[in-house]
């Protein structure tokens, strides 16, 4: 009981997605967004692939963001030293946070933390492709969200959408959908010219923060490169070295 | 996806119960309270009565508030006239929300829906038990929370308490001794003399508001009377009427 009570301070850690169905216009916690992504898996589990254990998935969703009690919540681009910070104290935070559970149990949810964080099995990657759907879905609802408020492009989101793909084709096409019709409702800027889905912008960019491609993001980094949060709030998001923070937001 | 964007509203339908935690001092909303109630089974699912489908649970208390996204919350003690009403509005949109899904999908929760309503079953019961374990743990942390603010004793926790041991005998315990702790830090009052479990206090506690007893709950109105908030709100609580009120706010 000790750790059920714990675990109800995640309803404290806000992200940077802005819920804005009627009636709301603040930003989402953790706790809803993984009962969110826990409801999604029961209507879009169909969609992974053969042999995933949905069980395991719903488990990987509904615990994957605890860590943030401790550590708070890091946005996709932080640079490496930042990240490497985040990791170190997201360990720390799974250490003391299971370790509340009796030992089997304690165990048991830390090595699915510890998978979903991996992202090598079949079943962390279709729960990770469920933590970068729904974000896609918040901003299409807030007719933008946290794209215009970052200037963030087609391009870069279509990068991320190859993460997703990796954990379900299916839900790859679907967001794909998403940013095509977000593009189309002029909520979404196209791709600058010349990006071609790779960021060629100077300045500001060097190290983790030019990660921009999920491809990118995977080679350099693994999962943690994958975080959970689709919203990056680095400073240098709102600095002139972004053009195009201007131009949408 | 429309369904997966449609019960995102559900983060903002607020409950009674006050969340506590450090920074937080706001009303809970059902989609987070849905979070908790889910994952509290991946550790809790142990205590289960043998036989019970954990998956189904799961989905369950997943799914158990969507029909507030139309209907709002209904505190437990209202009278049966608004039941009567609150109880035919969840009805429609219980047929709305799930008929968003395909067919197959549709018919599967809703079905899982009226199960978890109708409480007949042993999974439907330790899914109860769980919603109505959750909110005594906020109280605790909140130092009293609802019960003291609308001036509910220990006899009339313990009765719900019995629902609680009606879907689990373990957690029933678990429940009883929570109850148990909180009289004795003083921060819920024990049953006024002459209550012995079922309030005898007179004036105002007609009809379905005199359903204090889960076990009265339960003869008179099968579940809909184990409603999904322990936190009533009824005017009545308010009225000198309830002599708790006075001695506990």
């Amino acid at each position: 009981m000790r750790f059920v009570a714990e675990i109800g301070k995640l309803k404290g850690v806000l992200r940077q997605t802005v819920l804005a169905d009627e009636g709301l216009n603040r930003s989402e916690n953790s706790a809803e967004h993984s009962w969110h992504l826990a409801t999604m898996l029961l209507v879009l589990g169909e969609h992974a692939p053969p042999g995933t254990d949905l069980a395991r998935v719903a488990a990987m969703v509904l615990i994957h963001d605890l860590v943030e009690i401790d550590a708070g919540d890091l946005f996709v681009y932080a640079d490496a030293e930042a990240q490497a910070r985040q990791d170190a104290a997201e360990r720390a935070a799974a250490d003391r946070i299971f370790a509340i559970l009796p030992a089997d149990q304690g165990e048991e949810l830390r090595q699915l933390w510890d998978e979903f964080t991996a992202r090598q099995t079949s079943d962390a990657r279709f729960a990770r492709a469920l933590d970068r759907l729904q974000p896609m879905l918040e901003n299409l609802k807030a007719g933008g969200g946290t794209w215009q408020r970052h200037g963030i492009t087609a391009d870069q989101v279509l990068a991320k959408v190859a993460l997703i793909e990796d954990g379900s084709p299916q839900l790859g096409a679907v967001a794909r959908d998403l940013v095509n019709q977000a593009v189309e409702a002029g909520i979404l800027q196209p791709a600058p010219s010349g990006a071609a889905g790779v960021p060629s912008r100077a300045g500001g960019w060097a190290g983790r923060g030019a990660g921009i491609s999920g491809e990118e993001d995977q080679l350099h980094r693994g999962d943690q490169a994958d975080h959970d949060n689709d919203d990056p709030q680095d400073q240098r998001w709102q600095t002139p070295a972004h053009p195009g923070s201007d131009e949408s937001t």
